[in-house]
C-alpha cells in the first residue's frame, strides 16, 4: 500500500529527499501537488500534467462530496477513472473547506453541521462519513477529518479543536479499511506550540502512514509558521512523510523543505494564472502590464516549459486583454511547471549535498 | 505563391476534391477552417490544432486591427509568429464585422466610418487600409474588403453593396502587393440571383486567386442559400478555389461541397462547445443534460479524438456544472475534430466515387 524511504538527509538542515511509493506510482520527495479541487487541475488535462511531470495531485473531498457526489464517482470506478488520471491522488478531508467555505451551522464532538456553499443544502459530516466518502473516491492517500481553528483564535478554541481533531483521527483510523489507500493524520494547534506538541504526539502514537501539518498559512506571520514547523520537525518520526497543507509560495516551499517537509499542495500557481500572474526565476510578473505589450520574449527566459518554448509575453498579454481562455491555460501550465521544476531543483540540491547553496542562491535572486 | 489543383470531380454533383498549395503547406480540399478570431482558436493551442489535423485557420482582421493592432503583430514577425502557428492562415477583410459588430456610422464609396465595439473609438476603413492591415498581418490568404448588406434588405440596398464591393475589390487588387499572400474576391448580392450573377462576373473578370461567397447564412432560408450556391457554381471558374464564408453546420458543409465549394469557416464548433453542446454522429447533444450524469461513455462513441478516447460524458457534464474551463476546452477540441473528420470523410468519398452515398448515409443518420 505505501512505502516511504528517505534517500538523503541534508547535513545543514532538516531537508531530506526520498521516495514515496503508492498504488499509482513512485513520488520523488519533496514534492509539490497541484490542486484539482473539482476533479480537474483548472484548465489542464491529464496529459498536460504528465508532460509537466506531476506524480500526485490533490482533490477536494468537500467539493466532490457536494458535486457530483462520492457515489457517482464510485460508480465511475473511483476518482482516477472518473477524471482519467493514472498517477497518484491525495484527497483532503473536507475539514478546512467546511470551516472556510460553507456556512457553518454547528460543531459537536460527533461532527459538523453546515450548509453547502453551492445551493445552501444542509449536511452533516462525521469522521466516519468522511472516511466513507474518501474510500469511495479511492485516492491513494486519504486525510483524517480535522477541525481547523481560525486565525486568530483563543487558546481555548485552539485547544478544543486539537482535542476534537485527535478524537476524530482515532475514529477515522477505526473507520478506514482500504488497503490500497494510505491514511494521514493532521496536526492542529494553531500558533500555540504546546498545543501543536500535544497534537503531534497524540497522532504519532496512533501510528499513521504520514503526518500533515494543517491550519497554517491562514493569516499568521511567517515567523509563527516557521516556528511551528521547527517544532513539528523535532516531534515527527523520520521514517514517515510530512505534509504541509495549503502552502505553496516558492519561498515557503524552500522554508518548508528546510524544516523537514516532504509534501506540499497549493492552489496558488493556478489561481495566480487565472489572475494573469506568472512566476519567473526573479519573481512574479503581472503579464497584463503595458510593459509587456511588445515583449516577444517568453514568460521566463530560463524556463523550458511548453509555454515558454512557444509563446511570448506579448501574445499572452494580448490573450488576457482580449479575455481569451487560452491565456489562463498557458499561464496555469507555466506556473505549475515552475513549481515542479523548483522542487526538482531542490531534490537535486539535496542529493548533491548543496541544499543550502541552492536555498541561498534562489532566495537572493527571487524578488518577493 | 498559390496553386490549386482539382484532383477529382464527382460525377453526380459539383463536388470536387483538390489541393491548395500555399506558403505554409498543402491544404486538402474541401476544407473546414476553424476560426481564431483574436489570434487564438478559443481554448486550443497550436499543438491541439496540429493534432486534430488543421492545415488552415481563419483570423479576423477587424478584431486584430482593433486589438492588439496590426503594427504590433507586424513587429512580432506577422500573425504566424505572433500566435505560434506554422500552418496556413486566412484573414477575412473585416467587412462583415464592421457591419455586424461595430456601431456603424457612415458608409461612403471611399470607405466605412465606425466605432469600435471594444472602447467606442472612431475608425475609418478603406480598401487600401484593409490591404495594408492584411499585408501586415501576413496571412497566406487575404480577403478583399467588401460591403455585406443585411438580411433582409431591399434590392436597391443589395445593388449598392454589390457595386461598392466590386469597386473596392478593384482597389484592393491595386493595393495588394505581397507575393506570398493570395488575394480572394468576395461575391455579394444577398438573395438576388441577378445581383449575385453580376457580382460574380465582375470579380471573375478581375481574376482573383480565389472567390468567396459572402453574405450568406445571415438569416435567409436554406433554399435561398442553396439557390445562390447553385448559381455561383455555374459562374465561377473551375480551376480556382471557392470559399463559402461563415458556414459550418454539418448539413451545410455537405450541401456546400455538393455545390462545388472548396473552403468553409465557422465559429460554430467552438461556440457550441462554450455553450456545452457537442456534435455526435447522430446529432448534437446538450452535455449538461441530467441524462448524462452517470453516462460513462464518450461524447461520441464513433469518434477517436483525444477527448473521446479519454473522457466521459459524465465527467464533462460534471465540469460544465462546476463551471470548469476544462469542459469548454474538451468540447472545443472534440467539435473541431468532428468537423475535420467529416471533411476528411467527404474528401475520401469524392476520391472513391461515392460522395452521393456518403451524403445520403450521413443525412439519414444525423438528426438536425
Amino acid at each position: 500500500m505505501m512505502q516511504f524511504n528517505v534517500v538523503k538527509n541534508d547535513e545543514n538542515s532538516s531537508a531530506r529527499s526520498g521516495q514515496l511509493v503508492l498504488t499509482h506510482g513512485i513520488i520523488e520527495t519533496p514534492v509539490f501537488m497541484p490542486v484539482g479541487t473539482q476533479a480537474t487541475v483548472k484548465t489542464l488535462t491529464a496529459e498536460d500534467l504528465y508532460e509537466i511531470g506531476i506524480s500526485i495531485i490533490l482533490a477536494n473531498t468537500y467539493h466532490l462530496y457536494l458535486r457530483p457526489g462520492e457515489d457517482l464517482i464510485y460508480k465511475a470506478g473511483g476518482l482516477h477513472s472518473f477524471m482519467n488520471w493514472r498517477n497518484n491522488i491525495l484527497t483532503d478531508s473536507g475539514g478546512f473547506q467546511v470551516f472556510s467555505l460553507s456556512k457553518l451551522r454547528k460543531i459537536t464532538d460527533e461532527g459538523v453541521y453546515f450548509n453547502s456553499h453551492i445551493d445552501g443544502s444542509k449536511h452533516f459530516l462525521t469522521p466516519e462519513k468522511v472516511m466513507d466518502i474518501e474510500q469511495k473516491l479511492g485516492a491513494d492517500i486519504a486525510m483524517c477529518f480535522d477541525e481547523c481553528a481560525p486565525y486568530p483564535c483563543t487558546y481555548e478554541e485552539a485547544q478544543t479543536a486539537v482535542n476534537r481533531t485527535t478524537s476524530w483521527a482515532r475514529r477515522c483510523k477505526d473507520a478506514h479499511h482500504r488497503n490500497d489507500q494510505a491514511l494521514f493524520g493532521i496536526i492542529q494547534g494553531n500558533v500555540f506550540p504546546d498545543l501543536r506538541h500535544l497534537s503531534a504526539l497524540d497522532l504519532v502514537e496512533m501510528d499513521f502512514a504520514g503526518y500533515a501539518i494543517g491550519g497554517l498559512s491562514v493569516g499568521e506571520s511567517k515567523e509563527e509558521m516557521y516556528n511551528i514547523l521547527d517544532l513539528t520537525d523535532s516531534l515527527l518520526p523520520h521514517d514517515k512523510p510530512r505534509y504541509l497543507m495549503g502552502v505553496g509560495t516558492p519561498e515557503d516551499l524552500l522554508e518548508g523543505v528546510r524544516r523537514g517537509i516532504d509534501m506540499f499542495d497549493c492552489v496558488l500557481p493556478t489561481r495566480l494564472a487565472r489572475h494573469g500572474t506568472a512566476y519567473t526565476r526573479t519573481g512574479k510578473i503581472t503579464v497584463r502590464n503595458a510593459a509587456f505589450a511588445d515583449d516577444f520574449t517568453p514568460i521566463d527566459k530560463d524556463c523550458s516549459c511548453y509555454v515558454c518554448r512557444n509563446y511570448s509575453r506579448a501574445y499572452i498579454r494580448h490573450l488576457l486583454k482580449a479575455g481569451e481562455i487560452l491565456a489562463l491555460r498557458l499561464l496555469s501550465y507555466h506556473n505549475v511547471y515552475f513549481l515542479v521544476k523548483l522542487m526538482e531543483n531542490i531534490r537535486r540540491s539535496i542529493t548533491e549535498d548543496d541544499f543550502s547553496g541552492f536555498y541561498y542562491s534562489f532566495m537572493k535572486e527571487y524578488r518577493f
